[in-house]
């Protein structure tokens, strides 16, 4: 009796691709999609955004806490983050995977529901338009994604002015507070606090706030790896200072503080929720810095640019804690 | 004392990067490179060719046979040898790498090397414009490509017409004879045949006769999987039957003759290198259809198109041969 849900490796590249690919839908910008030695991408303008981010198994995810659907969903949300905080709309992707010898088509399949479900949710003008599959000892995705700036300059890390508002666009710790949920050996931690743990596997970055382009946007950055050491970056790249007024975070690390509890009450430990906000990653908001008179709805007003170089809270330095993919 | 060739997470993620980038140059078309969320490349024509292609340590290379310079080299080849192939020159590269916790800082900096080497070969025009770089079981190498068609049409696979000339551009077959003198137990062989070897190391396709789009060409593909198996891809892409004379091949496989014979009289083995002309792969060389009355140097006629479907060798059906990156 053949197996119904076969191993990827049975099915050979071509068919698994064929099945993969018959879960993603075409954008108007798709040219040639999936099929030919490479993709053509039709743009309005003509300065195109790239970026690329990789998820390795076990570095960063576990297939027990992530569900492959959950997988396809972040690799888009991380880079359709990217690309917007560059002020351009995400276009197109690219899909490199490799899946192990025991990987199942079933689970092929979900993550391309969950990438076409990540497309639809956060980036509907998008479209996966080629890709490659592979075999690995873990399980590598690697996405590249493309946007359009439609004629509009470049938002960089590096445009912040002295003066200038800082805001965060999203949600900060959320993330942090929902894998620190998820790796606890009691489940019922997880199951209680859905909205967090679902940050951490679905991560769904505000990008319909930030459609056209807002006029008086300095500066703007992806929340990766945490604000204290993104916010670094913006402050380094700009050559000024982000003072952060924490009694501006205080409302992140509030909706936070009944998590921080159920956590202690089974382990001892007492967590400070307003760590997660400031040094926790991977909520994929947005970073961004405004011109004085500018506010917009959705847009979280945290602090100001001043002279100087690195990050303070509350007049002290704050150091850059947060996420480094490769150190040890 | 400290270690003169660090490990790459000993210094970390952004002291790697920096320094990798440091090698590489950018293009005239890169507005935004490497070390914002995103790179930002302008292209003359507003359609753009992307594709990607992944290569994983013990699967797709041995880190005892290929140097770092080696395989930033041919993940260079294959993946602009993609753009080409559809008629496009290529701008940019995102390189994704994940290195594993043993690499040293200067396999990282002859990797970069390689790519930038590739570039200054292959594809002149073009830059490594971002990337990603962490940590893995295994070495893997993910590259995404773009290039510019310039205003003109992209050349499908599915363009073959009836009547059309069949031609090769680049090598055949050397690849996989190197490939085999290089898995050979008697180190001696693979250094009697370097120009084999390199073919498989560092592939050189042949990107400057295909400069500004010659005319008359009607279908193209990158020949990655062998002969047999990418011609049954144009035949299927344009629904035509590919018919080619062995006689026109016997010349690629007259230079692989005596390689084949050292092999054999190694180990006894007979080797057919008309087996590495049809069904090697890797030798990224480009296979066109040519309407009947054009010919350019550099291009070697092997057959023609038909109506019927798939690939006949001197009127006998060819089955495709060749690689498949995921299959058992």
């Amino acid at each position: 009796m053949k197996n119904s849900d076969p191993l990827v490796i049975e099915i050979g590249e071509r068919e698994a691709i064929r099945l993969a690919t018959s879960q993603f839908r075409s954008a108007p910008s798709t040219l040639v999609g999936p099929g030919d030695d490479a993709a053509v991408v039709g743009l309005a303008g003509s300065n195109v955004v790239i970026t690329t981010d990789t998820m390795i198994e076990d570095h960063d995810f576990k297939l027990s806490l992530s569900s492959a659907f959950d997988l396809g969903y972040k690799a888009v949300a991380t880079n359709v983050a990217d690309v917007a905080a560059m002020g351009a709309n995400p276009v197109a992707l690219v899909v490199s995977l490799a899946v192990k010898r025991d990987t199942r088509v079933s689970w092929l399949m979900d993550f391309a529901r969950g990438l076409q479900a990540g497309i639809d949710e956060l980036a509907p003008g998008a479209a996966v338009v080629g890709g490659d599959l592979a075999t690995a000892n873990q399980i590598l995705i690697a996405v590249t994604a493309h946007g359009d700036l439609a004629g509009r300059d470049p938002i960089l890390r590096s445009g912040a002015k002295i003066g200038d508002q800082i805001a965060i666009c999203g949600t900060l710790g959320k993330a942090a507070a929902g894998l620190e949920l998820l790796l606890h050996e009691d489940p019922t931690l997880a199951k209680s606090y859905p909205e967090l743990t679902a940050v951490q596997l679905r991560p769904t970055p505000p990008l319909h706030t930030l459609v056209s382009g807002l006029p008086g946007i300095t500066s703007m950055l992806d929340i990766s790896d945490g604000l204290s050491l993104d916010a670094d970056r913006v402050a380094t790249a700009s050559g000024v200072q982000l003072a952060l007024d924490s009694s501006k975070l205080l409302g992140f690390a509030a909706i936070l503080e009944q998590a921080a509890d159920s956590l202690q009450s089974r382990d001892g430990i007492k967590r400070n929720p307003m760590d997660w906000v400031l040094h926790g990653g991977e909520d994929h908001g947005f970073l961004v810095t405004l011109l004085p008179e500018v506010s917009y709805p959705g847009f979280k007003v945290i602090g100001s640019v001043q002279a100087g170089s690195g990050v303070l809270l509350d007049g002290k330095p704050l150091p850059p804690g947060g996420w480094d993919s490769v150190a040890d």
